[in-house]
C-alpha cells in the first residue's frame, strides 16, 4: 500500500467514504457510489457551513439538510456518526440495512433523530427543502422583529441526476425560484452517471441553464472531487445571494477512488468486492481498517458537538431576550414549535341542522377552513391553481410571495406533485404548521408517491381534495374519480375521509386538525354539488369512522352504508323501506381507516355480526366493500370509467336514483 | 353592431371562436378562453400546414395534432367541424358536453375519431406528442428508403401554461430534446393565464430559456391574436429545423374579443352569458347567429376533404410503388399497420417443469421479452433507468438515440411520468407498435395518471413493473409496495397480472401482447428474488385469471388463493395440510380482473361457493380480498408499510411464511 499523507480534511472526508464502502460491503446491498464522489462537498457544508446541535436533533433553529439522493444514505449516516449524532453510531453503521437499525436503505425520518425528510423515490426531497424553506421564510416573516431575529436557518440539499430527472423537481423548483427563496441552497452532484450508465444516454439537457430559466442563481464548481476551496467558496456565494435559491453544480466523480468503478454506473448501486475495496484503500491511502475512522477526523468532526451546543445557547438567548421584549408573539411561538393547539380551536367548527342550506362539501370546507384560520395561524397552505374550484382560500390572509411571506395563501401553480412533497417539506420543518394542499381528487394521481410519503413519513398535511365523484359532471372521465377513493384507502397510515353534509365536514376537519397536530395526514374528499344537511350526522361520529345516523327499533333488517354524497341517498331509501315496514339502519361511513381502529363492541354496535343484509352505495369502485357487506351484501357503485354529462346525468346514468338502491336492497332482503 | 368586413381568414378564425363561445353556453359548461385566443394558430395550422384527411381520420401518414390543454376541446371539435370529419357535426356541437356526445368535455379518442389521444389532465398531451414523435422516427427509420418515403408526418401540439407548469411535460421535453425529434412542433398558448389568475402569481419562469436548456429549437410570435403570418413564418421555421423539436411560444390573449373577460382568468373556464357574449359579437363584428358559420368559411375550410384526399391517394401510390420494390418490408409495414400479429407468434413462449433453475419472474419477463423480440418487431421499449434491475433490454436491438432509431431500447432517463404518457402515445400512434415501459412497481405511483389514461384511451401499452414486494428488502418501505398492486387493479380496464413462476411469466405476455393488440394495456407485478416453477401453472391458466395448480379430489375442504410469489407458499402449506389429511386446493390468482371475466360456470369451478374455508395469501394488503375469502376466510397480508432488512427477513417478519400460513388456514378451518 503506498501510504499517502494525508491532510485533515482529506482524512474526513475519507472516512465518510470508507464508512460507506465498509456498510455497503457488509450489508452486501447499498449505494457506494453517491457517498464517495460527494462527500467532499458533504464535508464542506458540514463543516464549515451547516448550523445544527447533534446532541438535539429537533433544536428549532437548525439548518435544514436533505439528502435528496437519498439512495446515497450513508453519506447521511457517515456524516451524522462523525458530527457526534446519538442517533447514529458505529454500531448503527454496521447495522446499515438491517431490520429495525437506525440505518435504514434510505433516509427515514421516523426512524432515525436528525434525518429531516424521508428520501429515496427521486426528486421528492429537493421538493420537500423547497417546503422546508416555505416554512422558514414564513416563520421569520412572521416572527422576527427588526432588533430580534428568532427564525434564521438555511435548508441545503444535495440531490443527483435521478432528481433533476424527475418532473417533481422542475415543479418545485419553478415555484421556489418564483418565490425567491433565498435561503435554500442546493448541491446538485453531478457526476454524469445514472444507473443506466452515462446520462449521455438520455440526460443532456443543460441543467444550469434550466435553473437559471426557473430565475435561480447558479454556481458551477468544476471539480467537486478535490477543490474543497472551491466548494466553500460557492457555498459563502450562494448565502451572500438573498433574494433567489442557489444551485451549485458541483461536477464529481461517482464511486471517486475506486480504480474500477470510480465514473461508472456499476459504482452507483453495487457492492464493490473484498478485492476492489483493497485496490480503492491503495489507490486512496487509506491504512486504517474497517470501520476505523482515524482518531485525527473524529476529534476534528466532534467539535460539531460544542459548536452545536454554542449554537443553540446563542439562540436560546435570543428567545430569552424576544420573551421579554414580546411576550405574546413568543408565546405563540412556543405554542407552535411545542406543537400545542390552542384551547378550544375546535369549538368554530359549525354544525347545521336539515334547514340549512344546501351547499357542496367543497363549500363546507371553505367555511372550515375560514373559521379555524383565526384561531389557527399555523393553518397555511393553498391549491395547485383551482383555488376557486378547491374553495380553499384564506379571506385573513393575502397571498405568500416574495416580500409577503408572513401571508398565508400559496399559490402553488399547476404544480401536483411539487405541492405534495412542498407540503410534506412544509409540515416535517416540525414549527407546528399544519400545512394543506388541494386539486382535484382524482389529480391525486399525479402526487401519489407525495401522499404516500405524507403517510409514510409522519408529515401531518392536510389534503384538500375536491370533485369526488362522477357527479363532478361534464369534465368527463379523465377529471371524475372512481377508483381513486379507494386506491387512497389503500394507502396505510392516511386517513380518508368523505364526509356526507356540513357537520360530517366540520368533523373531517377535527380529524385533520388532530390528526396533523400527532403528525398524521388526512385526506378529504369532498364534493363539487350541494349535499343535504342530515338530521343524524355528527361530529363526533366521523371521528370513529362509521356511525348510525338513522336507526330503528331492535335488530336491523338491513343496513344501508354510505359515504360523502351517497349517504343522503340512503336515508331516502331507508325513509321508504321503513314506511314498507323494514326495519332499517343507515351507517354513515366517512372513514374506512378511523373505524378499522376503534375497538370490536363499538364494531359490532355499529355493523353487528347477525345483521347479513347490508348494502353499501357509493360513487365508486366496489372493491373493498366486500368486507363490510359480506357475503349476503351488495354494493352499489361504478365499476367503469365516468363519462361527460351534467352530473346529476352521470349519477343517474349510473344508478346513484332512490329506485336503484331500493331495488338493490329488496334483492338483498329477499335473498334466502 | 358595427359590421366590420372580415377577411376570410378572420371568418374562418371568428368561427371557431363562436362554435366555443356558443357551444359552452348551450351547456353552461365548458372553456371559452383557450379556443378564442389560440384560434389564429390552430386555423393557420390546419390551413396551412397539417396533412390530414378527414374523411379517414385513421390515413397512416397523417399528421399528428394534440390539443395538450384539452379543456379547450372546443377549438378541436370545431376546427374538426371545418375542415369536415364526420366524427364531429354540427348536431355533435350543439351536443357538447351531454352524455353520449361525440363532444366529451375533454377530448377522447376513444369517443371522437380523428382525436389522436386523450387529455385533460395536463402535460400529458405534450407527452403523449413525443411518444407519437418517437414513433413516427421509429418506423420512418425502419422503414423509409432512400428512394421510397414511406412514413413522414409531423407531430404537432398546442400546449398551455398549465402544461407547461406541469412535471410531466419536463420530463418529456427533456427526452424529445435530447432525442432530436426534429419532426415535433409545439406552439406554446402564452396567454399569461392560469386559473388562479395571471401567471405572475406563481409561473415566473422563462419557458423558453428552459426549453432552449432541452436542446430545443425556441422560436416567439409575438402577436398570436392577429399576425398571422408570423404564426405561418414560425411554423415553416420550425419544420425546416429537422435535428431538433421545435417550441413555437404564441403570446396571445385568452377569450380575445370578450370585452370584459377577454385576458382574465374568467375567460378560462366560465360560461359568458349572453350578455357578454353580445358584447363579444359586436366587438369582433360577428353577424351571425349561434351554431351558423359562413358559407365563405366552410366553404374554404372544407377544401381539406379534397386536399386530404388527394394526399392520402399520393400516399397510397408511395406505398404501391414500396410494395413492388420493397415487398417484405411492405408485407411487413402492412401487417403493422393493419394491427395483424405474425402468426405462431406465442409459441416462442416457453414453459418450465419444477426441474427448471429458480429464477425471478423479472429474469423470466427478460426471457419473454428476448424470446418475444424476434418475432414482434412491433415490441418497442424501456426503462426509467432501471434496465438492468427491471431486466428490459433487448438483445438483438441497440438503442434508440439521434441517428439510431431504427432501433428499440428506449433509455427513458428518471421520468416514469413522461415514459408513461409516452408510451401511450407510442400505442395511440397507431401503427401496431407494441410499447412497454418499465420501471420499480412502487414508482408507478410516479406515473399513475398515465397508467390510467392508458386504461381510459385504449393505449395497448405493457408496463413491467419488477420488484413487487417487501421481499425486495434492504432499499426499504420507499421503495416496497404494499398497497401498490391493489391500487392498480382498482383502475378499470388495466389487466393487471402477478405470476408466480416461469410459465406464468410466459402466460402474462401472452395477455399482455394480445391486449396490447386489442388497445388494452396490461401491467406485469414481477419478483425481485427466484421463485421455483410450480408443476401446475399454466399459461391458459393465467388468460382465465385464476386456476387451480393443486386439487384435490372431491370438494375441498379449503382453498388457498396465492399470487406471485405467494402461491408456492400455498403449495408448500398445501402439501403440509394433505398430509395431514385435508382436502385442499391451491388457485394461483395472476389476475383478478381476467378472472372477473370468465363465466359465472368458470368462476363456480374455481371458488365453489359450497367451500367457504378459505385463505388469500398475498404480501401486499389485504384490501379487496375480501370479495374472494369470503365471511369465514382469511386473508395473509401486509397492512402496513414495509422495513428496510434483507428480502428474506421482511418476508418472515410480515409473516409469510409455512408456519404462519398453516396457523391462518388451520384457525379458518376450526372455526365453525
Amino acid at each position: 500500500m503506498a501510504v499517502v499523507t494525508q491532510s485533515l480534511e482529506e482524512l474526513c472526508i475519507n472516512s465518510i467514504r470508507f464508512l460507506a464502502v465498509d456498510a455497503v460491503e457488509k450489508a452486501k446491498s447499498g449505494h457506494p457510489g453517491l457517498p464517495m464522489g460527494a462527500a467532499p462537498m458533504a464535508f464542506v457544508l458540514w463543516d464549515q457551513f451547516m448550523r445544527f446541535n447533534p446532541k438535539n436533533p429537533k433544536w428549532f433553529n437548525r439548518d435544514r439538510f436533505v439528502l435528496s439522493a437519498g439512495h446515497g444514505c450513508m453519506l447521511q449516516y457517515a456524516l451524522m456518526y462523525l458530527v457526534g449524532y446519538d442517533s447514529v453510531t458505529m454500531d448503527d453503521i454496521k447495522q446499515f440495512r438491517q431490520w429495525g437499525s437506525k440505518t435504514p436503505g434510505h433516509p427515514e425520518n421516523f426512524e432515525t433523530p436528525g434525518v429531516e425528510v424521508t428520501t429515496g423515490p427521486l426528486g421528492q426531497g429537493i421538493a420537500n427543502a423547497v417546503g422546508l424553506a416555505i416554512a422558514e421564510a414564513h416563520l421569520a416573516a412572521k416572527f422576527n422583529k427588526p432588533d430580534a431575529t428568532l427564525v434564521d436557518h438555511y435548508t441545503y440539499v444535495i440531490l443527483g441526476d435521478g432528481c433533476n430527472m424527475e418532473g417533481i423537481s422542475g415543479e418545485a423548483c419553478s415555484l421556489a425560484g418564483h418565490l425567491g427563496l433565498g435561503k435554500l441552497i442546493a448541491l446538485y452532484d453531478d457526476n454524469h452517471i445514472s444507473i443506466d450508465g452515462s446520462t449521455d444516454i438520455a440526460f443532456t439537457e443543460d441543467v444550469s441553464k434550466r435553473f437559471e430559466a426557473y430565475g435561480w442563481h447558479v454556481l458551477h464548481v468544476e471539480d467537486g472531487n478535490t477543490d474543497l476551496a472551491a466548494i466553500g467558496q460557492a457555498i459563502a456565494a450562494a448565502k451572500a445571494v438573498t433574494d433567489k435559491p442557489t444551485m451549485i453544480k458541483v461536477t464529481t466523480t461517482i464511486g471517486y477512488g475506486s480504480p474500477n468503478k470510480a465514473g461508472t454506473a456499476s459504482a452507483h448501486g453495487s457492492v464493490f468486492g473484498a478485492d476492489e475495496i483493497k485496490l480503492t484503500r491503495d489507490k486512496l491511502g487509506w491504512e486504517y481498517e474497517p470501520f476505523v475512522v482515524p482518531e485525527d477526523a473524529l476529534t476534528h468532526t466532534r467539535k460539531a458537538v460544542e459548536r452545536g451546543a454554542g449554537l443553540e445557547a446563542e439562540w436560546e438567548a435570543t428567545l430569552a431576550q424576544y420573551k421579554t421584549k414580546f411576550p405574546q408573539e413568543a408565546a405563540e411561538f412556543e405554542r407552535l414549535i411545542n406543537g400545542k393547539l390552542p384551547e378550544g380551536w375546535d369549538k368554530v367548527l359549525p354544525t347545521y341542522t336539515p334547514e340549512d342550506k344546501t351547499l357542496a362539501s367543497r363549500k363546507h370546507s371553505e367555511i372550515c377552513l375560514n373559521k379555524l384560520a383565526p384561531v389557527l395561524p399555523e393553518l397555511f397552505g393553498g391549491s395547485a391553481d383551482l383555488t376557486h374550484s378547491n374553495l380553499t382560500e384564506l379571506e385573513n390572509s393575502g397571498e405568500f410571495q416574495a416580500g409577503h411571506y408572513e401571508n398565508r395563501n400559496l399559490h402553488f401553480g399547476v404544480r401536483e406533485h411539487g405541492m405534495g412533497a412542498i407540503c410534506n417539506g412544509i409540515a416535517l420543518h416540525g414549527s407546528g404548521l399544519i400545512p394543506y394542499g388541494a386539486t382535484f381528487l382524482i389529480f391525486t394521481d399525479y402526487m401519489r408517491c407525495s401522499i404516500r410519503l405524507s403517510a409514510l413519513s409522519q408529515a401531518g398535511v392536510i389534503w384538500v381534495m375536491t370533485h369526488d365523484s362522477v357527479a363532478l359532471g361534464e369534465d368527463g372521465p379523465t377529471h371524475q374519480p372512481v377508483e381513486t377513493i379507494a386506491s387512497l384507502r389503500a394507502i396505510p397510515q392516511l386517513t380518508v375521509l368523505r364526509p356526507a353534509d356540513g357537520t360530517e365536514t366540520s368533523g373531517a376537519y377535527k380529524v385533520a386538525v388532530l390528526n396533523a397536530n400527532q403528525n398524521r395526514p388526512t385526506l378529504l374528499a369532498l364534493s363539487r354539488q350541494g349535499l343535504p344537511n342530515l338530521a343524524g350526522s355528527s361530529i363526533d361520529g366521523v371521528a370513529k369512522g362509521a356511525y348510525s345516523v338513522i336507526d330503528c327499533d331492535g335488530t336491523p333488517d338491513l343496513i344501508l352504508i354510505g359515504t360523502g354524497s351517497e349517504v343522503n341517498l340512503c336515508v331516502k331509501a331507508a325513509e321508504q323501506l321503513t314506511s314498507e315496514g323494514q326495519k332499517v339502519r343507515v351507517v354513515s361511513m366517512p372513514s374506512w381507516d378511523l373505524f378499522e381502529a376503534q375497538d370490536a363492541a363499538y364494531k359490532e354496535s355499529i355493523l353487528p355480526k347477525a345483521v347479513r343484509k347490508r348494502v353499501a352505495v357509493e360513487a365508486g369502485i366496489t372493491m373493498g366493500w366486500h368486507k363490510y357487506v359480506g357475503d349476503q351484501g351488495a354494493v352499489v357503485g361504478i365499476d367503469s370509467f365516468g363519462a361527460s354529462a351534467p352530473g346529476g346525468v352521470c349519477m343517474e346514468k349510473f344508478g346513484f336514483t332512490l329506485e336503484n338502491v331500493l331495488a338493490k336492497a329488496k334483492a338483498v332482503l329477499a335473498a334466502s
